[in-house]
């Protein structure tokens, strides 16, 4: 196959593998309502057994989300309130929508989830309580500790941050200083009963990870925490109010996150709706209905970018050679999310920075394309999803005179791709599940 | 499968991959006498044609390839000189064997290099030399041109890798300031036959790349040269004496590596005789033999170690959670040669520090195995050919008090893996065709 029926189908293929996981339809897919029976996956709640169903929610997928959510229940939702990325809010009839503050959280943010928290409070046993939790669930549902600030809050963790503490250590501390992570949203919403909808962005789909796990019981304690931020040497470039709570914590004065066993937890369903496996899955099936013999490579791949992309133009290299690990024309399919380790100036994300990689590697080789995009449809600062390019890129931009080593040292690939047309924009997708990548040989 | 099955298999699978390309057979595989006849490849030469047969060779694996012509041409070869890595000599019969120094070349390996191209320049039309090339041969065949000393090679080298020029501006340079690559070997035969039987240890095979292409045409000229160490800066900074070689050869007062279309290479056979994907074809049937399904990533396969175990360890991950690439008992397969960027003070080579990467990811996953090792047997500067870790490595490491973070940051995986018994120890394999990696999911 020729490289513009090749880069047709990687668009094509993309974007089938987004729809899969668009969120009303993963919801549509997992909730259903026969007569007075709500069944999500293997659960079913008697409608009549609830005087009242709100819908709460934060994310980038959230307000996505709701509209299933209304599609399926529709006047029997009493009302409900979610958090969503700026620009990412939907009309919707009955859940209300704040638009606030992503990766930063921001006042309008904590806002929305004092509303949420307050919703919670009032909720009683006989209420249903549906939880839509998707990409960004974390930073847009900021409810810091009684007696600290948002920007306490994001202190801390730029300290851990500068120290190169590990995920699991951010997190733990992250929870213990928040009003609503590490299972204290189900905590308030106890003892209503309540379903968590996720769209999982999360290597994994570790739900204690996703949004911090406000669902599920915390692993971590205090006395962790306060060992975690004296090993980096923090207690003093800390504010001193978070000092003051995790001392606090562990000397047991203040209530521990909810570990398992706690009865919220059995009033609780989690259920994961759309996960990067699901697009990936779908992105195969539409490659193989291309003609293509198509491969999952992996749909948690992580790592810098630049080396990622290097590992999938050398399966490229040898489907061309030997036919391994599949024969032409070929799809190679991997997802998860990369990351990038910013030493130039320039503008672009990580899904333009791996074809910016990988188009250097394959430049002159047979008809082969490889795509990378966010299956969000924004691929970091920019209004791209990612990029597409082929084993003529490299050609092309030598005659607009573009120095293609030059751009990646400068983490430019945005503005190596958009002169060529080689950016691939689907603008917003209002789903969020990790990205995609398609290594495609003809 | 469990691990300790597992772990036995992987060692089977390495060694199976390494005896695919052990020199020897290789040689006999594709060189072959009958009667009056020697066939390598699809070329028939009339032995009764020549006068005398020489071998000459360089490379770690240039005195076992040696063996293999020996074994298959005994008494009709007349003479001949390799020169190989110090203590990878071994005893043969009519071709003298000089160790000489590797990475770094030294002038034992300069007088063996002058050796072969005395012999060359006394062959005439009705001689037949057979050229043994092997990984290391570049820096085994030191011969600076004219007026220059090995020191000022190693020099221009060194500034060129300090300005992180491409491995193609470094081999341009390279092959312009040597008696003998480049093509020039080939032209200093001329006019006896040419056979150039290699042994790969280069990713893609490109033999204009391996032992810097002595015997195959030059794409590079002296006056690129001049332009790479001038838009460096570097001609201040480069011995004098190769500034000057460089602009007396860009003014056609040297003579130009030998092009396309040079008599010299009309007289040339170049054929490869082992190379990567052979090892890991053959560890492939020797998986599939043991009842593992299996798969091929690639066998040029490229980039930062630690990144590279990564994205296996994503494929490790998919393999337990969705059975794809393919189902357990699985056993994935790469090959290549990957990079470590040196940040720390430690012990260890790009085999060792790949496990240790991947035995952090996989920690308290199901059965599973990671290997690695070099070909050679040899990883960094180390007495193992690389190591062997499973999902239960962290745990023996805490039980030992051993950091992984802390001796990865260190690129210290050697004294990693040596109190836990995991090095891979094969001894020197006198082959030499990059590395194998095995994903092993029970």
């Amino acid at each position: 196959m020729n490289v513009s029926r090749l880069r047709k189908d990687a668009e094509a293929i993309f974007l089938a593998g987004v729809k899969a996981v668009e969120p009303a339809q993963a919801i549509r897919k997992h909730v259903t309502l026969k007569e007075d029976r709500l069944t999500v996956n293997d659960r079913t709640y008697n409608l009549p057994d609830y005087e009242n169903i709100f819908v709460i929610g934060a994310g980038k997928a959230s307000a996505a989300m709701g509209q299933g959510v209304e599609d399926v229940l529709g006047e029997r939702l009493k009302s409900g309130v979610v958090n969503v990325k700026y620009g990412h809010a939907l009309p919707l009839q009955k859940i209300q929508v704040n638009e606030a503050g992503h990766p930063v959280p921001d006042e309008a943010g904590f806002q929305g989830a004092q509303q949420i928290a307050d919703l919670l409070k009032k909720t009683g046993e006989k209420d249903l309580v549906i939880f839509l939790i998707s990409g960004g669930g974390s930073a847009l549902l900021p409810y810091p500790a009684e007696g600290l600030t948002l920007d306490d809050k994001q202190q801390v963790t730029q300290r851990l941050l500068e120290v190169s503490a590990t995920i699991h250590e951010i997190n733990a501390v992250r929870k213990h200083i928040s009003q609503l992570k590490g299972g204290r949203l189900a905590r308030l919403a106890f003892p209503s009963t309540l379903i968590s909808l996720i769209l999982s962005d999360v290597i994994g789909d570790d739900l204690d990870t996703i949004a911090s796990g406000p669902t599920v019981p915390d692993h971590s304690t205090f006395a962790e925490c306060l060992r975690i931020v004296k090993k980096y040497g923090l207690m003093d470039k800390i504010p001193a109010s978070v000092a003051g709570i995790l001392e606090k914590g562990a000397r047991g004065e203040i209530e521990e996150t909810p570990k398992a066993g706690n009865p919220a937890f059995e009033r609780t369903q989690n259920l994961i709706i759309g996960s990067n496996i699901q697009a990936v899955k779908a992105a195969k099936i539409k490659a193989e209905e291309l003609g293509y013999n198509s491969l999952i490579l992996s749909s948690s791949i992580e790592g810098e970018t630049r080396e990622v992309a290097r590992v999938h133009t050398a399966v490229a290299r040898e489907i061309l050679k030997t036919g391994s690990p599949v024969s032409r024309p070929a799809c190679v399919i991997s997802g998860g999310e990369t990351t990038v380790t910013i030493r130039g100036k320039g503008l672009g994300g990580r899904n333009q920075e791996f074809v910016l990689a990988a188009a250097i590697e394959i430049d002159g080789l047979e008809d082969m394309v490889i795509l990378s995009g966010g299956t969000d449809g924004t691929d970091g600062p920019t209004d791209a999803a990612g990029a597409i390019a082929d084993n003529q890129t490299m050609n092309r931009s030598r005659e607009l005179g573009l120095d293609a080593e030059q751009f990646l040292r400068e983490n430019d690939s945005y503005h190596f791709f958009k002169p060529l047309g080689d950016l691939l924009i689907t603008g917003p997708t209002y789903t969020n599940v990790m990205d995609l990548r398609l290594v495609m040989v003809g």
